[in-house]
């Protein structure tokens, strides 16, 4: 007992593979030191699926992705390089790609079209093809079950942490697992910007529900966190289902409900993760808007709110400054009556309808002194209502993002 | 002659009021010690028009001015503020504006229906109105034909210096003089954010066409900057036309080409005096888009990159990081091939067809080491154009805005 107990707390459990899955994070040279090639092979056939980048700019890895995720049935592996987005880089660039995956293949034993490619980074630069393809000699040496931590280290660019959670629970009594990692700092914003996020479960989902189930969570959980507006031209998120808990989910089932709940709040998890680590970030923030005429508009007031300069930079200064916001969902293009809008900061109202402020300032400005600011807003129009996350906006994220190149 | 040149160069030209103008400028205690009241009054009966912000939320003056524009035909004063918006300050605050139009006319023996009033700084504040209406019992003493720079300055508010532009010229062989003063830094966006312009010709101008020449120049000058894209409650730009030139301009004429011309230059001097004192900025960009699909395609790229905080940033960090321009115009919404995309900055060619790079990094770098940046994209894939104004996004824009209320 005393041993188990032990060896559990020096596992990070965020960090727990599902069964028959490996992975591996290497460095192969793309950066100066730290680890920048990540693979994930499963030993059994797996469903896959993907979200990607709306930006109309899109990288090699994403296009082939895409090609590979509607050509095959089954995967193996996912392998996902850092330092160098492969993005802008023309026809070179979809045969470097196309390499990855085909080496990758190789040492593995499978089609190239069974494997699945990312790249983050600089964009605009030619692969260093050499280091890569050695890269992935070396890293089949360093595939381990268990845990995907190496993997989570790899893919990370400007992230101070990495991004790792992990799910096990239970369905028609026996265990299931979901694990993900992710990826992602500065330019984080709704449909996909430079994010990564690369899901293993051991469940088996046949892969139009797969795709379905993975939409549902990625819209409320990745596509709902904003940093500063800017979409990538690399974002996916992968998700690979292997069966190997002999675990089925079937469409429309309460297996159905169950998984897609976990895999929400592991989503959830993640993308806080990200935002948490936005550049130069210093409070996490969750936009909540209620009483909008339909979740849509309340969904746009959020983002709208949520991209503002001005409530970001205000809210970093701990200023309580409501008439930003309420200018900040006016030029969001919906319709609500600016006099019946009331604002809560961590449950605290400072704003009543009629533009009555509640609070004197200073007291005000007291609700923003935390690292978790919830902000709500009450449009008081109709039943929508819709959330998002973001953080704010500090002099830090000008420095970093005036001298690195992504 | 000697006399002339020094007496010349101690007047600015570019604060010269037209024919039947006086302005004037105090401090009525709204701020601490800067100006923040100004005054335009015209001899004559003015014709007017003005354009607003788009933000659903609007200021009581902005209402306010919006229905004197249409109930009157003929005006003769303009009143400002600065220190307080006079915005979500609901009925009370409606009265606070009538009562600053009605108190103006009285001191200048006019309807109050016409005064047009503006006011800009923070939102959700009652007006001090008893400081306000003695200012203007006290304004009227200082009120002075030839100069508007205290006008000028009286509507200044995070601005670092005044904006004014004069230029006088000849329609039908007589002087026309059109004279504007503007204010703006921080939140600027197309579509007349935080902005305040108010311009005075003497030249004859019936409404309506006045109405068509002003919205002309203002949708390719105050509505082609971007500083943060915050769209603001206040914004109005506002011209009156009192004919003491005796020059008739008509509808279609040489005279009309002739005088939108001098306007559209007058209006661009004022805007990009508004982006060069974007707060924290360091650079003036202009945005350049050629070989869209169409005009209007042209400006929504060339409007999402001057929005895009990391191209802004990477500006400022003199990086010539070509993939975040097409990253931006990307997730802009228009079609386009990247591969076609060719970039310039200040006319040297740094980016060619098929992602060919022209120049090391360290060489296109150098070309961002000025004040005056001119970035020109070219999509190669149809004749639409357009240009835009920005500013660099700098440390500096944080601490400002982490600490000013507006």
């Amino acid at each position: 007992m005393f041993k188990e107990a032990i060896s559990k707390s020096t596992i990070d459990m965020k960090t727990k593979l599902p069964l028959g899955y490996k992975s591996a994070g290497i460095h192969c040279g793309i950066k100066k030191s730290r680890k920048d090639l990540a693979l994930i092979v499963s030993d059994y056939p797996a469903t896959a699926a993907g979200v990607f980048t709306l930006n109309k700019v899109q990288a090699a890895p994403v296009l082939l992705s895409k090609r590979h995720l509607k050509e095959c049935e089954n995967f193996y592996a996912i392998i996902v390089n850092s330092g160098n987005a492969n993005a802008c880089t023309g026809e070179r660039g979809y045969e470097d790609a196309e390499k990855m995956t085909k080496h990758t293949a190789d040492i593995i034993g499978v089609k190239k079209e069974q494997v699945l490619v990312a790249s983050t980074g600089v964009i605009g630069e030619p692969l260093p093809m050499e280091k890569i393809l050695n890269g992935i000699n070396t890293i089949k040496f360093h595939l381990a079950d268990g845990d995907v931590k190496d993997a989570a280290e790899a893919i990370m660019t400007t992230d101070t942490f990495y991004k790792a959670e992990s799910s096990t629970f239970i369905i028609d009594g026996k265990e299931v697992t979901i694990s993900g990692i992710a990826k992602g700092s500065g330019m984080i914003h709704p449909n996909m910007a430079t994010m990564l996020g690369f899901i293993t479960t051991d469940a088996a989902i046949e892969k139009e529900l797969l795709k379905q189930i993975l939409k549902n969570s990625v819209d409320k959980t990745f596509n709902r966190i904003v940093v500063d507006g800017d979409t990538s031209t690399n974002d996916m998120v992968l998700v690979l289902s292997n069966a190997a808990s002999g675990v089925v989910i079937t469409q429309g089932s309460d297996s159905q409900k169950t998984f897609e709940a976990e895999l929400y709040q592991l989503l959830k998890k993640l993308a806080i993760g990200i935002v948490r680590d936005g550049e130069g970030a210093t409070k996490l923030i969750e936009v909540i808007v209620e009483g909008a005429i339909s979740d849509q508009d309340a969904v746009k007031a959020a983002r709208t709110i949520a991209l503002s300069p001005l409530v970001k930079t205000a809210i970093h200064g701990e200023d309580a400054n409501w008439g930003r916001i309420i200018a900040a969902v006016g030029y969001s293009g919906i319709e609500f009556d600016p006099a019946k809008f009331e604002i809560f900061i961590n449950s605290i109202q400072i704003l009543q309808k009629n533009y009555i402020v509640t609070l004197p300032n200073a007291v005000a400005n007291q609700t923003l002194k935390g690292t978790n600011i919830q902000l709500k807003v009450k449009l008081n129009a109709g039943n929508g209502s819709a959330n998002c996350w973001t953080c704010d906006f500090s002099e830090d994220y000008v420095k970093i993002n005036g001298s690195y190149r992504s």
